[in-house]
């Protein structure tokens, strides 16, 4: 089959591979017919993570299945699904628990949590590829209604980002009525200001330093701020009566860079804790390593970062941190698009066919006017 | 009236200070029986926090009530009263959502929260004294029951460290039947593992290396780790099956430090993140602050840590800071004392008259042997 | 001052009154400029409740703050004010976690809550009049922003229905795209869909037989169900593939009856045990009663249902009930108000002055056509 | 294998059946060393429920895996295992979000949830026999400890009652230091003792007439009422001030009969909201019944019961019901029994050999003095 492959930083192409299959009793065989193109992806192409040459990327997976393991029992043969990023088991006490990002069983002992394409999250092939296998096929598939076939870009983004958006406004503690702050209009970030839409947010700001994101984000009804321009905190202080948001989403991760081009893991982190009131909440779902050799000061190749832990204290603000645990919500949220309550496509910039993902790579990485979201198409859905 | 005064770094003495008294109407005028000394008062003795020389320490306090302002209608003369350390007004925004740490009207504008005697925490002179003025009385004070007469070292522990500890192990995200481990064995961790059996824990470990605070924790059945003797880390670890704790309470504070005594913000959150495991929650009410220029190094001056952002990110861990709102739990912890579920008194070392307040702080400031917890009785309880 | 003053089943007049005033150094004088007929006046009006004749009628107020007892120190002259519904403390146990809806302390012993113009709920008159004494004002005026002067149509729904509406959905447990069914499309039942659809619910369904209503929840997007048309079970089955809604409200109470005239306080609790599945919530607002002497049979006039709790059981079903805690809603709501996402004032078919409201409680209480929600404006805001 | 057969009202016999066996790839098969009785078995076993005659009773179930299907991959042959009375797939939207209760697989379309030996909940043969087929094993085994070989009369009680003598503590919403009465005090209200006693209640009432039951709930602390001598609402009314206890656990179901034997299925719901006070919650776990062909009047035929709504709507209370997911806790309470912090097998009256069973069904019918709680050992454990 033809797949997306890494051969070291900033160097992918599409070449043959030996066909995905069934292994396992309980695996189910998608033919994949759209599958995107993420900002994490972007760490590992540009060799900021320990992403092992000749791995296939794609970890936001949408199909069809053409094949099931015999003990397969739920999923059917025909049926169109969309495959979370997480690879999950469904049986340890994380999974059960509803904890499908740190599955217990899916990755090497002592590494809970695993995704398909992935640095460090297992061995597990991503989908950016004519085929991809899906461990526990009965328990991560999700299967979408009859719509999903002519509405392929929304229901794309149910298996990573726009449930990753989502989480990170749950993590916040976003209650309905209050202003939420998020850092980063990418893709995550432009699915958190939709999601905190959704919840009932008040008011929504986000900061970034692209127009083109910044006006998607304003197409949905956020308030955008520039941070080329202003400072972003003081932006928040005069948008809300120089209290503060109640709530803020860390969706940029540890390659954050100033305006000016410095990287600073600790950039984001430290001016949401300046742009949250008293007892504020933050959700981080913006990417942070605990190694990463190629950072640029000796505290950050280590996973640490100059943390305001001072002002976070003494404000008495919280943290929820990690992956998005895709299955606790995309249910939910698969009905939001059934019910078109929502419409998350709107960020998609390009489709495009399996064989121009190099291309889209680079654009993408280069953040290229324009380029805010890829729905690669290795198959067309029956 | 004597009152304990602040004179400098490790200089308190026992002075005549003008009598405390009933300014505004919703005032309660409480003179004191018992007040402790409590770990952070040592913080403002050593001079490493901006405390005015001339104040008064104190802001764990009980006592009987002997004077009301003429809008108070619930509280009586000669009602005995637990003080909560928080200064609230209960009708602002956060008082009235229950977060009565970081009311909005008791502290100059900016800066949301208060306290009786505590640095940067507001105007409101300390209870280390005969005589203690209580603003919005009616809101702040919790009336005890009658044995609270001849258990005042028992109830004397609502005022601060026993919802401290409760709350540190209910910000950690404890579930009844899971395992913690809490950092620091002061009187306010001796409290978080007391809490956390209260709160159904299976498993409470404790981390300390002071002989007399580990004694007092095997005393309620808490395993202990003698941080001076190995590593916590990897005791953690092989409690818990090399998994991690599930929860775990920061009770130490920005001026952490080593066995061999060096000194290092980052220390016990750090030691934290590695001894929880994946998905696991941290609830932090040692102290830190947003600016110490006392501190050993220049990012530590400005309240920052080298945080371990990379491994708690990456084992998706939560983290809850700050104050105590006492009013949230009081009234709970209350009743278990009076229930006789609990007896918090345990910890007390000392019980002594006012006068010996600069001996008792020059001991426990020292970590002398023995001096566990100190409880000042100013007055004698009618 | 004039006032609505109730004489008996189905006759009130507006009557020329004692002048409301200051009684005590907490209270607040508000003129009233706006202040709705609830449906829950129509029980009292039609003799169903032990409303005392010469009793005043009106607990949905706002108005303009024109004096404050001495001990007031938070709310001021001038300032234009949501009272809610519920008469609180402000420092009871109740109040203090939340619960301002069973305050301790404003009815008498043993009677938790109170409410201005109410039967059983204190002695205190209600608000359709020219003054009204709001005791504990700091605790229980909510301040209004500037614009609540030109939108006062929909800041007046802060102080019951909204956050009434509001609290049967929060207590349904609705998640974010999660379907409901709401018995009843009355103002309460209205705004019970338009809080649903601000927390995100995916499917909302709402169940009545009067067309006016039935408008009304379309215009904003809700499903509408005439049961004098079909069965309302059946029709959300249908609408759910044959599951049921998540989650349901109760917006109707002990009145409840059939479309052909039959009364049955079992009614609506019934249909919506049936109308949900398995697993499901419900919000119960809709007023039921401990003695309903006028009740059409035994069981019912000792306030007893023949509840379905068998189908209720085995279903797993939960329900919570009781009058709603504006406080714990009614900030949040302004703040939605104040940013434009709600208008809340598109149910109100009738403006009117004081002196209309004999003829508008007529006409309300006979259902006619075209009478959804009366605002009485006593007096015009400054 | 040998099991226990219903034959008909009051009449079970040990039979020789066919032996269970490994049917499809996700079976697990498990050779029983402990199976209960549980006071549900005994509306099955009176002929109140429609319970086939031929079916094998027991869904309280431990014992030692002998045979797993080809697709298990976590579960071992050898393995001591307690398995969860309810059958639930680990793959459908309730068993994924915790509902194991109420699995959407297990049963027949339009009913959720299933459990083994019991009527109405699917085709699932009893583990009162030699063997028990247990579908879904990798889900729904939980492995047990090394020590479980000695201790199965503890563990035993991670299969049904101590889980749901839990859940009904969680649905009543306890918090720590709160005060709880719970009805009945038979082995399900039991648990719901130790349970709310290890939840941090600061004071557990337990109502019953059976004097071998209250001793037990002695044993552990509660606070016992003999509602034969006493009526249990003014008995709670007086130990708590008047006010009411905070919580209530239903644990005796639809054939709660008073103290002179009349039968009347509302009678703890409305002892309940009587003895709870303004705000408070209960959780029911006492089994209600959809149709009940012999109950002693109309309405409770057809699963309705006189329900004091009026109360419960007025004083704001709550209610949770259903059977209990037993996976959302037993992992948990097998933590609490291998650290020792519990021993539920203080209940166990009798441990008998399965040829007994007909002995032990109709002594503990027939509530013989002393035959509290009666387990079954088919095999021994290796």
């Amino acid at each position: 089959m033809r797949a997306v492959v890494y051969h070291g930083p900033r160097h992918v192409s599409v070449d043959d591979v030996p066909d995905a299959r069934i292994e396992r009793p309980t695996d189910v065989l998608v033919r994949i017919t759209s599958t995107n193109i993420c900002g994490s992806d972007l760490h590992m192409y540009e060799g900021r993570a320990d992403f092992e040459p000749g791995s296939i990327f794609g970890h936001e997976n949408l199909g069809e299945v053409i094949e099931v393991g015999s003990a397969v029992e739920k999923i059917k043969v025909g049926d169109l699904v969309s495959v979370p990023f997480n690879v999950s088991c469904g049986k340890c006490q994380n999974c059960e628990s509803g904890f499908t990002n740190y599955c217990l069983r899916a990755n090497k002992p002592g590494i809970a949590g695993a995704a398909y394409g992935f640095a460090e999250m297992g061995p597990y092939p991503g989908g950016q590829a004519e085929l991809l296998r899906v461990p526990w096929g009965d328990f991560d598939c999700l299967r979408l209604p009859e719509d999903a076939r002519s509405k392929q870009d929304d229901y794309v983004m149910l298996s990573d980002i726009f449930p990753t958006g989502w989480h990170s406004v749950v993590m916040s503690g976003l209650k309905p009525g209050e202003s939420i702050v998020i850092y980063g209009a990418g893709p995550v970030g432009l699915m958190a200001a939709l999601s905190a839409i959704v919840q009932g947010a008040s008011q929504v700001m986000i900061v970034d330093r692209h127009p083109d994101r910044l006006r998607l984000a304003e197409e949905i009804g956020a308030t955008t701020i520039d941070d080329s321009k202003v400072s972003p905190v003081d932006a928040v202080m005069e948008l809300t009566n120089g209290l503060g948001a109640n709530r803020g989403c860390e969706c940029v991760g540890y390659q954050a860079h100033d305006a000016q081009g410095h990287e600073d893991n600790s950039l984001t982190l430290n001016e949401l804790i300046q742009s949250i009131r008293f007892t504020g909440g933050i959700g981080t779902v913006g990417l942070f390593v605990p190694r990463d050799p190629g950072a640029p000061d000796d505290l950050a190749k280590h996973g640490r970062a100059r943390f305001d832990v001072g002002d976070f204290w003494f404000k008495g603000q919280t943290m929820g941190t990690g992956q998005c645990p895709v299955k606790r919500y995309n249910r939910y949220l698969r009905s939001l698009i059934a019910q078109e309550k929502v419409k998350p496509s709107w960020i998609v910039s390009h489709d495009l066919p399996l064989e121009q993902a190099p291309a889209a790579y680079k654009n993408f990485d280069a953040r290229e006017e324009g380029w805010t979201k890829v729905v690669l198409h290795p198959a067309q859905a029956a």
